[in-house]
């Protein structure tokens, strides 16, 4: 067989992995306990398309569907197993689903290598040869995979989006795929694959991080490390899929207490923090430092163009917000230029006179600052060639006590469609990006209805395509993520 | 008059202008606009309990009260005036006010040495020579005075917190002022002052942050400063006042384009980044770096022990949120010790095994434990001489499914008043404090129960002394603020 030969049957096997038509589920009580269970009601909540075979050896019926006896039972071939039976049945059953030609399982079951007990290693083994004789698997001790497209979903997931996107991601810890996949929901992040591979006795890092680099699918990955196999060959890759599509690393276990909780987690070795960085700047990874620096980053990567940005206007928000916004964009190696003189005179005329300025930060001197009033601010500034890209911060909590005194719901009197409308025009007019800010500073019980709002006004905001940051802080610093990426790494604009 | 005279007579005149039994509104119309009638509304709706004299020279009448045509038409004396006049009528009611023997007023109204015209630095100059007269000044150009037990309110404040507490506040920035007034009462921080002095044409930092020293309502005192009018006199008393109460400090402005939108907003200089950091090191001023961080640290002086803490106790999250702990309390100069083994194994024998460790991080592996699991090994780790504080941390979210499986509100299923009692006995059998973090995973629209739920328990446990936050690294910061503070300040336990 030729490279190529190899290379086409291993990404049909994939295909197959991330795009099944017939699943068996091992591991289903007809009484609906257990992962297995779980797992198969959350593939019918999430609309599965495809066929489940659901197995015990017991038989029955669960949800609706025949338990079949054993993987031989299942009439035809299947293309994927998702495995969740006590950890001393797990060889004998991926064994099985081999026999049966799938391309690959992934196991949830624990009690594997991660115990650390002498049974536990030697289970990981057998699993081990037994993909070595041609099985791709996921796992043990995982959540296994989220393909929005085709309808797998980790674990605990019936409610993941069906939407799909240009993010991938993979992880060894399920928790916090499982967060990291709410947390995109909301957030605006689509994934096309997430993979918590739990010890990866099979599939790790590098073998998935390579393929994701050839994947058309996948624009942007994000990654949880907690430890690698193969220092050396993960590197490579890394170094080698970077040059081509951004890569967001966020390596849990960096300090001493760090490693030893990851050595209780997923039984990986941690690794020294100097030689990390260091390797990851070397690779041109972008390296994140906790859960929500990866989404935020992931979703600036997802949406803005592939371009370096330098010069950040920021406009609204008020004095103080404007002077923190200075301040942040240094930290992150951004810079809001002074807007040249007649720029900034064309903005204030539309802007009411007092206590507004125009020399970026823009300050409306204004909370309600009519959405045709801010359009004019952003067209004008987004047409000095020093500003690469605009920030819109707004409080719209300031739209309750107007709402109050007309007696009005807060979402009738604030025009959150109008300034998603004036900001998505700025974008196609003058060809630069607008991020947007909402942050909440009304959490009371009373005030849910901003809440609602601001969920609401993100909405909105993200189907036009503009990014939405709850404080400013996150916004400047995903932006500068994307913007030293690019500016270490010449792509061409995609 | 002796030097104790004279601070007798200094002090019932701060107590007069905080505590008026009297006020003056100049500038109130009778159709309601401006900040005049806008003060007096929300003076109404916040109930503040003294008597108010609205003024304006049409006479008339607004919310039931008569509108005096002038101040000396007012009978009697009064203590405070809330000035909202245009600029140029200013000098002239602020005289007015001084010779009916108010202690002191608030000039709400703009147009002076922010605009950098000549009338408006005129007028200034006006203002500060009346104030030499005998009456204190606060603005112009500003939000006012907030403080809740009187009723005094911010200028857009007609729902600010009745609530007093050991914070007292300092701002040239009216939005500062107000964001900061609206977080605190969601996130837990009571105020007992906030003053927004805006111009700061008489009273400012310097003064202000001296009286705040005496007052004994004032236990932790929070400041955004953007810049100063006189420095050496400033960092006296900074270094005095920070000897003896925490002092945070907010600095905006230190960067390129912070300096140019400080002048722009409040006419300060603002000042070199290397000086202002060193010099507030050597003061023992808490530096934070924005609004958040300025809230999140005044909670945690507001709720923790005076003390030192070193060693941290972690529980709950899940594996990967373990590992992030101890990441990031490393950035912080923190550390997550290990448990003693006879500690350590007697937390194990409490929490459900598959999966569950407990060297610190202590990994429950169950989103569900319940209360008295994570009471005891919270006692137990409480237990440890090397733990002198203990996080714990609950995805609230994961009572969804509990919730829906049981067709109830999650509110139902989720135990937190029973976390509440659980924490609130092991700070008081342990001596030593908790914290809770309560990070919010699922925002989507269909999850607004989650956050009402979160906001819920957030009010429970804060109304134990429990401190909350929405996210590890926010809480791990705070902590750090407090206990090098006291490391560097020996201070007695308060």
């Amino acid at each position: 067989m030729t490279c190529e030969e190899e290379k086409l049957i291993e990404g049909s096997n994939f295909e197959r992995i991330f795009y099944p038509r017939r699943i068996a589920i091992i591991g289903v009580s007809p009484k609906g306990f257990g992962f297995g269970s779980g797992m198969l009601l959350s593939l019918l909540a999430v609309g599965y398309e495809g066929n489940i075979y659901p197995v015990n050896p017991k038989g029955g019926e669960f949800a609706g569907l025949k338990i079949y006896k054993s993987v031989d039972e299942i009439p035809g071939q299947i293309d994927f197993a998702i495995i969740a039976v006590p950890a001393h049945l797990v060889p004998g059953a991926l064994e099985a689903c081999r026999k049966k030609g799938a391309a690959g399982a992934e196991i949830l079951s624990a009690g594997f290598k991660e115990t650390g007990s002498p049974e536990g290693i030697a289970l990981e083994e057998e699993i081990k040869k037994i993909a070595k004789r041609g099985i791709k698997v996921i796992g043990p001790n995982c959540f296994g995979i989220y393909c929005p497209k085709s309808g797998l979903t980790l674990l605990p997931g019936p409610d993941l989006s069906r939407e799909s996107g240009p993010v991938a991601f993979l992880a060894q810890s399920g928790g916090m795929s499982i967060d990291f996949a709410y947390i995109g929901k909301w957030m605006g992040i689509r994934f096309n694959k997430m993979v918590s591979f739990g010890n990866g006795a099979d599939l790790r890092e590098a073998e998935l991080l390579e393929y994701l680099g050839r994947d058309p699918e996948t624009r942007v990955i994000s990654m949880y490390i907690e430890g690698v196999e193969d220092g050396k060959e993960f590197f490579r890759v890394l170094k080698d899929v970077a040059a081509k599509k951004p890569v967001i690393v966020y390596k849990g276990g960096l300090s001493d207490a760090g490693r030893r909780a990851v050595a209780s987690h997923t039984a990986s070795l941690g690794g020294d923090k100097i030689i990390w960085e260091s390797l990851l700047r070397q690779c041109n990874a972008i390296q994140v430092k906790d859960l929500l620096e990866m989404a935020q980053t992931s979703l600036a990567f997802s949406l803005l163009p592939q371009r370096v940005y330098k010069g950040i206007s920021v406009t609204g928000g008020g004095g103080a917000l404007g002077v923190s916004a200075c301040d942040a964009a240094e930290a992150f190696g951004l810079v809001l230029p002074p807007l040249e003189k007649k720029i900034s005179d064309k903005i204030m005329e539309v802007l009411p006179k007092p206590g507004s300025s125009a020399t970026n930060p823009i300050d409306a001197a204004n909370p309600h600052a009519p959405p045709h009033v801010l359009k004019e601010a952003l067209l004008n500034a987004g047409g000095d060639k020093n500003i690469d890209l605009q920030i819109l911060i707004q409080l719209l909590h300031h739209y309750k006590f107007l709402a109050m005194g007309m007696g009005v719901a807060v979402k009738e009197v604030t025009p959150y469609n109008e300034l998603a409308d004036a900001a998505k025009e700025v974008v196609d007019t003058t060809g630069k990006p607008v991020v947007l800010v909402l942050p909440n500073y009304k959490q009371e019980m009373e005030y849910m209805d901003i809440e609602e709002l601001i969920r609401e006004a993100r909405r909105v905001f993200l189907a036009k395509g503009i990014p939405v940051f709850d404080d400013l802080k996150d916004a400047l610093r995903a932006i500068a993520h994307v913007s030293n990426y690019y500016a270490r790494n010449k792509v061409e604009e995609g």
